[in-house]
């Protein structure tokens, strides 16, 4: 392996920059060459390809958002789509990939990786931090900060009017960022794709905390809630308690932005030597992950197929916190 | 004057609780009691009300939300509420009152002056910083920055993604908010509810901005906008320009907590202390402001009725700066 | 155990805050009475107790600094001084307690548990996460940001004069701070007590980065590093280089304070109940701990005296990654 | 006037990126090329020029320091020097400059002026604040709440151990920062250059204090104070009143970095198409700046040799606010 390319791909979360430049730098440690491929797939298809030197990225741990960007192919779906991908590579001599993502970049990799038997390492890229095999992914620390710290704001005026605050987080499928971020900020209660969400225990929580003279209440609800997100559950409840002053924000799209926190950012940093290393050792088709504070391989396939539990412990945590 | 109570109303905003000190230091300065009424109008008429020690309101300065609590009262509406208000000012001999708040907060007082011809000053707190006769309220300042952090995270995921976000702020009636925002932030456009909002201009900006190259735009929406807040604009320019890969995010009550900016301290602080010297000089029906770094006097008649505008200049700056 | 009392005392962390609310809300829960010791062993000594309710912890998870204060008690060290604050415990029918502090603390700590055979959980609170047994202390997550942050600053204006900044950090025998902090930082190299400084070595690697076309560096040094602080390194450097613009900072007492960060405040909120739960157990003397995201339970005498020792991988990483 | 030079020089200040995107995009929005010139006077004599367009001012208005780099040159202080720089100029066909930064920036401006009978406009750039003519320099407002915020991280741990902290902060001749900074902060006093540091009245602003039951005090100090800094007050205190627990600690240079405040991006925003319409009116030899919220024209000369005298209405509110 003499020349490895790197891109990013799907949404993207603060700490992508730190990985880039983790993979770019170690790859030149190690006497490789490194070409950064902009606009994810599309741009392994189009051929938007460049020469990455240790300068290139200098000054870009701290940033947000994606240097090489990140974009949604089609075409790479298609086998003639991949195909002329692999024409793309061959051509500038690329021997190896690096793919920063989640589970959507993680499946078309390993598809990629098996067409063509192309080694291909992935570093886990994303805010939901939901990909099996990790303890954590790039970009959730930096993400439940900012939810804590948009929280904090909220709660400045929940107590100042003593109302009761619905809050949505980003979590299609996990209630990684709900549950973590409920516990942080100090909410009564959290609402999670993972369980069912029962309203009367909702109403029991609530209630339960106006009793003892809680002035003011904050649920957070991840997006995926099968009782249908923030909007929906505050409706159901003004409606049975139209004493309750209720309110919604939805936290939106500043919980993928921003500087990465000092976590995210020496993630980014091991995951992205930790790529090279692995490419470097014959390894493919692997996500690098850490779990117990140690660097592990996970086949792709594990990686975006297994389900990642959030800890349970943790809901126990929140209830007696709340009180 | 002996003894001075203050209160905070309506909508809370970041720097309330600076000026809750200051009001309450510098009457103690000058040798008088004060007393602080908790929960605004209506607390005036339920008799909420404690006895204000200077160490009462240490620690409280960096604090967002106000520790007097806010809250609406209908009852204040009332002749009868104002008079059982009034009696419960007489009955704990309090003979001057500082409101801290915006224009509702101010109506209510200048009524209520006029009724028992009581001594009230009002201090201006509100994000939205649409008072006439001082340059600035208490609050916005941070909140125009709590906007502008906001932006620049989304900004790392627009770039990332190249996509066109329209992002809603608050300022249902002004726009100081959008347009400084706007300038601070680099967006290419803003819309506010000052100006009628043409489309095709706006279709031009965001034409031009692409044709230049631009590969990502954001335009501020005040919520008060006249074409319908940020997601009618966007599905307006969405069915138009099928092409552009649109987003929406309303930023909501984040923009009314967090701790305050340097700048909101400050003003909070001069304009507290100028409340009660305004009270010792005589004055009443008046709000504290600041004009050309001046402390003015404001009837309160005028400070609610007359129209403060937005600098049309920095329409242009905009413009010049977002090619 | 039907009343437990709890107290900060050492230096103080950020999340001492939210530690103090867990251990008294889930006390609350399991149905204990809870008191709170004002200025640590101090405060034991001088009976400064007071009764904590749920509501006294509210809105305080968000707080840097502790609300039960800190001091340093001599009295504390003699045997006199144990003897009174242990009276003090029986007359109000306290029956454990909990500690939240550092090696200090704990030292303190396992003394009077065995002088008087009384339980005492500790939690394990310091910036400096120099304790042996948890992976993690809290507070020292928001210190590793907070330099960070202030790293990035100082990166800003040594990018702009292309200096050399030697920036020191907390941690007398850790280098903990020093070392995460560097990376994610991006500093060019670090310096901690953990390691003999090899001046040669640090040359060589300011060196290299010079040649190698970097403009500015920045070196981070842990107070206690042996070379004798950033002043005294940075002017042996000046000697040896005249060609380079040397800064020094020395970041202080910033590290110690603000609002904890969302780990800290999880972590926080299980070693609090965890705290409890060990008491309600029947363990005494112990830290309660986390490692590999379980808690643990560690001997005060294991937790003080045994070294934590830095990830040496880390050291790699960070050599890779200046490059 | 067809093509336009930018440089900044001086300290570094946040905003300065701000400013050479306002001047690089309204030079252009009126059809003129733009030319930045990197390492200020430096790169003026080494021609270090670079053709500007609108795309390479993306995305650095959120940035602190300045992507044009900062020198001091010795060699611009001789004739000859200045000769050189002149003859690069002319090679280029640059008409026009626009100087960005201090009152060292504007002294070589004036001469270099006058010695070519060229057409300079300078923008402030400094923290300090400290020019005449402009109510506010770019940088001001963020330096300010950087203080403002290590303020509150570092009064957490002084009311946890009740302390007695001296802050040094920046500001050679000019007390604005610390003035401003020490009521934003609620601190019990400032030391400034503006004023003899009196030691006796100090102390009693600190007794008092103390007597009136505050347990922890800050004093916030101007490195430019005549008494000689925050150590060398902090040690005469300590002497004299050992039974305080005393601390120092100096912010240094996280004053000049970080991202820019919302204030100091459009005061950016409107004196950079201020230096560019200047020019275009004809003007030179003059810095622009803003007063009264409109803008205005200073001769060099006066912007650099006049005092700018601090609020002294402030010191007045500051004793007020912390009794």
């Amino acid at each position: 392996i003499k020349k490895i390319a790197v891109l990013t791909s799907g949404g993207d979360a603060p700490g992508m920059n730190a990985a880039i430049r983790a993979v770019t730098r170690s790859a030149i440690y190690f006497g490789r060459e490194v070409v950064g491929i902009y606009y994810g797939y599309k741009g392994m298809i189009n051929k938007n390809f460049q020469i990455m030197k240790s300068g290139d990225v200098s000054n870009i741990i701290q940033s947000g958002g994606t240097i090489l960007k990140s974009a949604r192919s089609k075409e790479f779906m298609t086998k003639e789509g991949r195909e002329k991908a692999y024409q793309n590579l061959k051509e500038e001599n690329i021997d190896a990939l690096v793919v920063i993502g989640g589970d959507g970049t993680f499946t078309g990799a390993r598809i990629f990786a098996q067409e063509f038997n192309f080694p291909i390492v992935g570093v886990p890229g994303t805010i939901d931090n939901d990909l099996f095999g990790t303890d954590f992914t790039v970009g959730y620390d930096t993400a439940l900060n900012t939810i804590v710290q948009a929280v904090d704001k909220i709660r400045d005026t929940a107590t100042a009017h003593e109302r009761l605050f619905f809050i949505e987080v980003m979590g299609r499928d996990a209630g990684f960022l709900a549950l973590n971020g409920g516990i942080a900020a100090g909410s009564e209660a959290v609402l999670i794709p993972e369980f069912e969400t029962d309203m009367g225990t909702l109403e029991t929580y609530i209630e339960t905390g106006y009793r003892k003279n809680k002035k003011s209440s904050i649920v957070l609800v991840a997006e995926g809630d099968k009782a249908g997100g923030a909007f929906s559950i505050a409706s159901k409840i003004e409606r049975e308690y139209p004493q309750y002053d209720v309110r919604v924000t939805v936290l939106g799209h500043v919980q993928r932005g921003g500087s990465p926190t000092a976590s995210d950012r020496i993630l980014a940093g091991r995951l992205g030597v930790a790529a090279i290393e692995a490419l470097l050792d014959d390894q493919k088709s692997v996500m690098v992950g850490i779990e117990f504070d140690e660097i592990v391989h996970v086949p792709f396939n594990k990686a975006i197929k297994n389900e990642k539990s959030v800890n349970q412990h943790l809901l126990r945590v929140l209830r007696m916190l709340s009180i």
